[in-house]
């Protein structure tokens, strides 16, 4: 009885199950547990006590409009305040070219839906973002992978796949990858938008991070380099909150108009209201007070776990050292397994994620972890990698 | 080069073009028009006021939580909230049973993901209600009409339909039905969950509508009739704001597991913020206040357009009298063509819906209209049939 309906269940399913990292981080709620799993902002990080203003200012401003059914393109003037937040990030758009989802997953999930036809093929990242992963999933396609180095996507990796491969689109976290905190360089952007114009291949650029940087120069979006090419995917969820699910696309304009009928389809528009309230804050002086005492929160936190790395981890363990972001990923020597050293952690009650998850060839980074940066603080961070390292030491 | 991309496009969006009605009601928002096209509430009875209170009392309660990731299944507190709303329409749950969704559009597009294969068989409503429709055509479903009157789905079309053919599910809307208004009685509602009790049927019941009862005795929702065959599928888009997006489900386990499965790949969870804003409305003695006034709203212009239909309409003319809901189901004799109509009405700035849109069988409903009465006055509900009427005389 319990397995009532299972019989009816669609053939898609089968490619949405087993979702093994789920089953491996339940662990981490467990009490007193230190978690660098998640991918999560500091609840800190959010303007809690502005809310009540921006609440009250969306009220009085649009009144029963932030409460109606709207448009399935989005909020109008939400879209327009996108148009200058993109400006700042170098994207050139119009109000027409910005559509807004339910956060950037509902923006993928669309993707797949409108784009993948079973046995599809998409190329990857590897390591790439799982979540992405796991909305494409849905729509049956095959993958394959684009190796990567610390500049990002490998052009003659890519140069081979295309060559040898016809590919529906190519997934990418252009800017402080997740899991990586790679950022694809200025020049592997030059590179890689050349190749795909040259080949006539659709890139998917998810940007979530690039906001969140510490130092450094920022690099144009990729969407800049190769705009009649790419989707361009972003989100308030890493500067604002990500509790309101607010994500928005650009995209060439046969994709736009396949995106709006099949979110008519899957949820006939975003919710109104939080669309108001991501307006009012881009317009109305918020961002601009917010983003940097994000990043005052979050570098020192990074630079702690950097720190903390030098002085207990193995000479023998390397990491990524990125200008921003979210994650660093560490990579171990040969040999290392770092779902074993992941058990012991938890023993120990410091968390991570193994970075073999992020690959799509099994037999890949069997030795790497993912550690997440902005959720505790620098003390903690310190404790954490000081027990992982010897829970690593421990190990080998 | 606009229609760049557009070989790259997957084959189910085949059975998403093509939405004819959107293209007719493109004139709906001329200057001038007056409206019975749409199926949306009056902003009037949307608790603003109150909503100033209730951002506050969100924010005093619950903090950064309010504004951050949560849980794919649903914001705990509502799922509590929920379980106590749908204890006053006689349905008993538990908090594990419901969970939150973008909307309902949003559960029927999840119930489609996970259950349909290109080409199974969905059974419908005949007339039935279009969203569902355009939910599930992104899985390529074929589909099966159910005849129904007065009272809702008559049984033998449906032992007919079941003991002839295998099909994933029954769709309907049992209470105050889009688009006729029409109730599925207590005795239909037995017979039918014996029928798809006897044959192991899934039926997903939507049930959006059956808070704005007018008039006369309430019906036990379709679920209590056959909870083990049934996923009842609500929203509080009608008692509280649709912009929120807050749509809700009941389902059983296999198939409540797989549509969590299925969110977290496609949109990872709802709002947070708009869950809780819904939890604080139906906990705070908000939602047992302002449910009377959207009736007391509602009922006066339903009244309005019945009186009109009864002053004006030709007598060979027929119509539904629901007891509540948003819409009239408009019948004219033999050679009717409504859609003709549509077009001489919005000439005198005049517009519904032709109801044959919502009818599987192209042949079927062409005397047909669905008009709505929530969104505008008794003095313009007149003044549009009495207009509409003279349409209908001068075409006759």
């Amino acid at each position: 009885m319990s397995r009532h309906f299972e019989h009816l269940l669609s053939q898609r399913t089968k490619s949405m199950r087993g979702n093994a990292i789920r089953d491996i981080l339940k662990v981490v709620s467990q009490p007193g547990m230190i978690s660098l799993a998640g991918g999560i902002p500091a609840p800190e990080s959010f303007p809690l006590e502005q809310m009540y203003t921006i609440n009250d200012t969306v009220l009085d401003k649009y009144g029963t409009t932030a409460l109606q059914y709207d448009f399935t393109e989005g909020f109008t003037p939400l879209r327009h305040a996108l148009v200058d937040f993109v400006a700042q990030k170098g994207i050139q758009t119009t109000f027409d070219d910005i559509t807004v989802y339910n956060g950037s997953q509902s923006v993928l999930d669309l993707i797949g839906k409108i784009l993948i036809t079973p046995n599809d093929l998409v190329a990857l990242e590897s390591p790439s973002y799982l979540g992405a992963i796991s909305a494409f999933n849905a729509y049956e396609p095959d993958y394959i992978a684009i190796d990567t180095d610390d500049d990002g996507i490998i052009p003659e990796s890519l140069e081979q796949v295309l060559s040898k491969h016809s590919i529906k689109f190519i997934y990418i976290v252009s800017t402080f990858q997740n899991p990586t905190g790679r950022t694809l360089t200025h020049k592997r952007r030059q590179q890689m938008a050349e190749i795909v114009k040259q080949h006539g291949v659709l890139v998917v650029e998810d940007d979530p991070y690039s906001a969140l940087r510490f130092r450094g120069e920022p690099v144009l979006p990729f969407y800049t380099y190769a705009p009649e090419n790419t989707i361009y995917v972003s989100t308030v969820s890493k500067t604002f909150a990500p509790g309101l699910r607010v994500g928005f696309c650009i995209a060439p304009p046969v994709i736009r108009e396949w995106l709006s009928i099949a979110k008519q389809g899957a949820d006939l528009h975003t919710n109104t209201y939080a669309q108001a309230l991501a307006s009012e804050y881009l317009t109305g002086g918020y961002a601009e007070e917010q983003l940097p005492k994000i990043i005052n929160l979050y570098k020192p936190r990074q630079e702690a776990m950097l720190d903390a790395m030098e002085r207990y981890l193995p000479n023998t363990y390397h990491w990524t050292k990125p200008d921003g972001g979210m994650f660093i990923w560490v990579e171990g020597p040969d040999g290392v397994d770092a779902e074993q050293l992941y058990w012991k952690a938890v023993e120990r009650k410091i968390a991570f994620v193994p970075g073999k998850f992020f690959f799509i060839n099994p037999d890949q980074g069997l030795g790497t972890m993912r550690l997440n940066f902005t959720k505790i603080d620098e003390e903690t961070i310190d404790h954490a990698i000081k027990i992982l390292s010897e829970v690593i030491r421990d190990n080998s």
